[in-house]
């Protein structure tokens, strides 16, 4: 079996537990009051070249929807593309945790939304009126749910709509080190230096275990998401082990490292689609995910030959690769794909 | 320093941490979709005797939370101890995951609610009548927030009370494993044999490190219980290194032995005390904790001694022993109270 | 000046306002308990040919919200038109009061639903995956957002998709007068013989004046309806001043009179448009609402004769006729619009 | 029949209806946009002395909710006595708005909340902790769910403690003009005068019909009102009709002249009481209401001889009079009292 479902089926890195074992002795402050979560703080802002605040979550989910509650009032709008995780995977929990705050769809390619379709969504609500929700949020999937990455220019251009209205803005980085990666920049550009306010700082899918986080540049939220984490039940009373999770996670570039590693088997694979007709990419390979359209019967194919990977409709399969895939399973899914596709196109 | 704050603040087992190393190989489905959720279930449902569901989460205040809101409808009312942690500590995480749910304190002693003082209670709604929130749920604490254990007779009194008017029953067992060290009877019997259909099932504050769970005896809850973690961001997608950590926890009975020793240095901290007049016992030490009422001059005293304790008044000290608090520790404290409550009430 | 701005600028009937002086005398007792709106239950129950209950509202937000958050849990998807007043323009009251409830949009013309749009909506979320919403409601409008009416097989379509999957049905019935006049058929059709399970009985655009109405088919449902609206709010202590309101609003034939004389005259202007070219109806005039493509300048013009109505874009116009809507009113615009579109169109 | 039950059982003032007759001609803009509600705005800000918004809603539970979700975050504790109408008798809507808010019971006389108790409340939970909820709000229910009036002085103490934390101040005048009329100060007096920042204005109670209303003194608040109560359902498009009421129980101090009656009629059986042993007033005749501990065995004979009332509790009667409740039947209660008590206690 050649696993390709989800960067969350994966293994941890063992520096990461690792540093569980380490943090256990002594005696510490509950609920982020010990040293590692004071230094889980410095070493979030050297990262970010600025003052955060970082706390750490069980879930992107919780990320997600507690950092989008914390940006506005429960009568929002939360822009967002159609196919973003928070729109279409989170069962709701936007919509709950923000207390009937509404998520509303804007257009874009490859899972991007694109400043001139915010700007019309944006057009059609006029300030002060109450009948719609009020524009309160802007959220961008970083890299997006097609597995493509946000320029900074095209963050900036998002930012500069949003924030002429007034508009908060989140980002969504259940797979930011793979943006980053991609970008070759450091992590303060395409966030607070674009104008986000909030972030959902993945590292489950990049090689983590049990903690996610967010990181909050805009200091005046801070307070209010502390409380609501508080009381969402996102407060680890031993967090000095979520904490010394997500340190690890950073410390000598092992989160950039593993991303690199993840995205370069994607693209591998990415490459040598080029060569086969009939395999069509449904947006470019610019993280660790590949969505590719397929014929139903190579599907078939590959999974009888142990590839494992989730149809998304008859057509589409995503593949996802890990930190630790390694070059022999990326060549080993081209050639079967090479061959698959080939057979079942054949005349 | 010699910690008494609190069973949070304290190491994991290291059993249960070396259980996440283990669990480190290979791929896995995510969201509970692994082996080793599966075998939590069946370990569960043995030690229960019992088929139950049981779910890892992050706390115990998503735990009772998550727990409350699966049991009845958002316009309930919840009955429970005035100093129950869901009502005094929790951040209102209750009404908030409830839409609405209210908590209403019922009398009773050391923590615990009567069975008289309920009945009264509901005696004063009618069914039926909509002005009040509607009587839905009782829950108990075990071991109460006073450090006192609810024998079985105690629990089925206050059961009958509320099966009688069709009201669901949950237990928060943060200290569970104290309660049940106590009574030295099968999980079962203070459980679903008295009529709990939910329960909050604590870890963390005896040994545990990043989960604690809930565990579901009504099936047809369970449903429910499940879809409302996912939407509160409390079902990690790399769950099997949750489920690895409660397996190690209770296999073995690690987690009795944990109980017991805590409970030990608690207990033998408690007689000490009868020979310290001055020094009164809010309630009896059934478990690891210690409510002690002391002059808040002993209080300023056995902090300069290096001792850390919780001052929950100007006259109320708590001191809660851990599984690895040492007898040297508690022999310790009770040298300095003899000393400094005798020096502080001399005449 | 000549208003046609939308039903809720207008009069209320007569009839509707001598009733609440007619029921100002003796007492009653309140929140409901009084004879008149004993009796509404009885109009309504002949009025549908079955045993319904009937609640008065202030709201159709109210109604719709309420009678929504009523059927399901609140991680549940309701399925909607995208231009369904509850997606659109009631400030997301159905995500607040159902507790995160989710509305999807459901594609069809002319701001119905179509039953193949929803076959596949649902055919997308298989039963019991939890990360999305689970399907659970599906709203229809009639008449519809845009003016048209469902036939009675368009309904049956859709609810034989609802309930195939286990779903509820709700209709907004704002200007369900004026969809039955369109029908010819008694109210019992197009609702619980179709598989409607509750309804918001519109009355304030029909000449109404402060209350509309919860209409509940489905028993089990009535009384979450009845504790919900309690906590909403809705429940008028003097509730026989509502009750009379809606009683004289059916009695005699009163509503279906007035929904014909609105819809009347919308017809007349709407055959009136087939001689204007460029003057396209966005959807067929089948009740009281006229949606017209217009040239810009053309709207222009008609507000400097005094006509007022509401722009919906640069090219959309939307004109609605009141009870009182008069026939030289109807004949002035049809002129004006014959005068000023040809004006705007000429080389 | 004497109806003593409460004053929602009674009729409208007939001058509140007429006004609705009256506002029945023309059209008028929708939510509000009318000219009533323009007036409505005016006449307030004349009646309170200074610039106010006020906001029509359908009932004193809505009223009191959405203030008090409109004052503070969701997580914020609510202050008010135990016996609070908001605490006590509104299905929870107050945790329902406010998105899991808190009612916190404080100690005090005849309904009243005392200062020194609500400051040892305050003192309990340090600013910033985040386990318990975070004080937000203090509500006063003026006049008392028990029929007493606050005292200005007794105002401006509990504001005091309140404003000194950072406290809101809402007042629930469900009988306001009662308390008014008991005070006889101008409405300024105990409002805003004292610190109150938002009051739930009760017309329904004094003769009104189908409106209550809020009145906004904290020009800050009144836009988060505004959006809430759209989304709440709370905005009648016809609002003319809502807020032609409102003018009219103003308009020539029509609302005081009714509350001084009902008062007055209070009084006097509050004064016959003296020379009835054995009827033990449970709160001082400051209003319209009269709490009376009586031998179940005279209740049993009141109801014998037609008199309607209220039993709170097996000895404890509550008797409402209504603005038009007569001198003779006041007598008529009297007589009854005094006999049915005599014989009941006769050796």
């Amino acid at each position: 079996m050649i696993d390709y479902r989800s960067d969350n089926t994966g293994r941890a890195a063992p520096e990461i537990l690792d540093a569980l074992i380490r943090a256990n002795h002594g005696t510490a402050l509950g609920y982020g009051g010990d040293d590692y979560t004071a230094a889980l703080q410095r070493h979030f802002s050297e990262l970010f070249e600025t003052v955060v605040r970082v706390f750490p979550v069980a879930t992107g989910t919780a990320a997600n929807a507690l950092a989008l509650a914390s940006l506005g009032p429960s009568w929002g709008n939360v822009y967002c593309s159609e196919v973003a995780h928070i729109n279409s995977a989170e069962a709701n929990a936007t919509g709950f945790f923000g207390g009937g705050l509404k998520l509303v769809a804007v257009a874009g390619t490859h899972g991007k939304i694109s400043a001139e379709a915010l700007a019309e969504a944006l057009a059609g609500i006029s300030p002060g009126q109450i009948h719609r929700g009020q524009p309160s949020v802007v959220s961008l999937t970083q890299a997006t749910d097609l597995g493509a990455v946000y320029a900074l220019d095209e963050i900036r251009a998002v930012a500069e709509v949003a924030k002429a209205r007034g508009l908060k803005l989140h980002m969504d980085g259940a797979r930011f080190a793979n943006a980053l990666a991609r970008l070759g920049c450091s992590p303060a550009e395409p966030t607070w230096r674009c104008g986000i306010d909030i972030m959902s700082f993945g590292a489950t899918k990049n090689g983590g275990a049990l903690s996610d986080a967010i990181v909050v540049f805009a200091p005046d939220i801070a307070d209010v998401v502390a409380v609501q984490l508080r009381r969402a039940g996102q407060v680890w009373s031993k967090m000095r082990f979520a904490s010394a999770q997500l340190i690890a996670y950073v410390e000598n570039g092992l989160w950039l490292d593993m991303a690199r590693a993840s995205n370069r088997m994607a693209a591998r694979v990415g490459a040598g689609l080029s060569e086969i007709p009939g395999a069509r990419l449904l947006a470019p390979v610019e993280a660790n995910e590949i969505f590719l359209e397929l014929p139903s019967g190579a599907m078939d194919a590959l999974e009888a030959d142990g590839f494992q990977f989730y149809r998304r409709s008859r057509s589409l399969a995503r593949f996802v690769c890990r930190f630790d895939t390694t070059g022999a399973e990326a060549d080993a899914l081209l050639a079967a794909l090479r061959r698959h596709v080939a057979t079942v196109m054949a005349p």
